[in-house]
């Protein structure tokens, strides 16, 4: 519960609000001359379905990369939304690639101005997070997390069990307003 | 509790780890030409003591102004012993100020490389952090604080009542090790 009364929610950014898989594979294309078909993304470790993995990961570090990743759909229109109802926080473990967090708050203020800097947060490990609820790609975060965690399907983890899936986010936003009271 | 049973502190940074009070009157000193006594701090709000308080605020925008922040005496030897026995993260309400973001980190990458960046957390409102202890010199932050918090005294502060005070790292250090069992 937040402060304010309402129920709050972890929302993370790549592969959730932003769409990183999409990013990847534009970038591949442009700088290595190879377009990977986005469903050879499914089922694999991220990166995995690329020629060079190591490129991929390259891009991580590469001014820009974060900035001008695409919106995932539904995502603006979605979270607006929640906003209403609960009280949403943008978390995400930026602080591997530190270039990256000028980016993703500027990627923010662009996209989702709506969103307070209070409401932000950029970390790390996020096992000392406390929402109601967390929406996320990885299940090395949704493992610690102390309110419901919500799998947030992404290529790289099709293939794993999880007990509350969420494909898009229109799943995403039935299964909040069915399992809270307000 | 940290997810490797460690209790875990939340340390902020700015008038806990960075000295701001002495960059501050070091900054008006130099960029106005009046020095303002560090004794003159005490008891009133941040910015307060200052002929022009508007332009104290303005430096917290300036390009350097984190980055070249002094250390508060005791706080490297401290929080390096710290780790050895505790989970420590470093959480700092950064997001106002977006150019910090990068400065903060990197000033924690030379003051305190022992620290990872799995460890830092640069944030907005701290209410959603869960943490067994919190070291902060605002109130806002410790109000919502679900651990222990511990006030760390700064000029601005000075005048608070709150249950646990520590005035310098020496005591910090005592507190912890007095109200925990390792």
């Amino acid at each position: 519960m937040a402060k304010n009364g309402k129920l709050s929610i972890a929302i993370d950014m790549d592969h959730v609000l932003a769409h990183i898989e999409k990013q990847m594979v534009d970038w591949y294309a442009d700088k290595h001359g190879v377009r990977i078909e986005m469903e050879k993304l499914n089922g694999v470790p991220e990166g995995e379905a690329f020629p060079d993995k190591s490129k991929v990961r390259e891009f991580l570090y590469m001014p820009g990369f974060f900035r001008t990743a695409p919106v995932i759909e539904g995502a603006v229109e979605t979270v607006k939304q929640l906003c209403e109802d609960f009280e949403v926080y943008i978390v995400s473990a930026a602080m591997e690639f530190p270039q990256s967090l000028i980016e993703k708050k500027e990627w923010l203020d662009e996209h989702f101005p709506f969103i307070s800097w209070k409401n932000i947060v950029l970390c790390g490990d996020k096992s000392i997070i406390d929402t109601d609820f967390m929406i996320d790609d990885h299940m090395k975060n949704l493992n610690f997390c102390k309110g419901r965690g919500m799998l947030f399907t992404a290529g790289h983890n099709t293939k794993i069990d999880y007990d509350v899936r969420v494909n898009n986010w229109k799943e995403a936003y039935d299964y909040l307003y069915a399992n809270c009271e307000i």
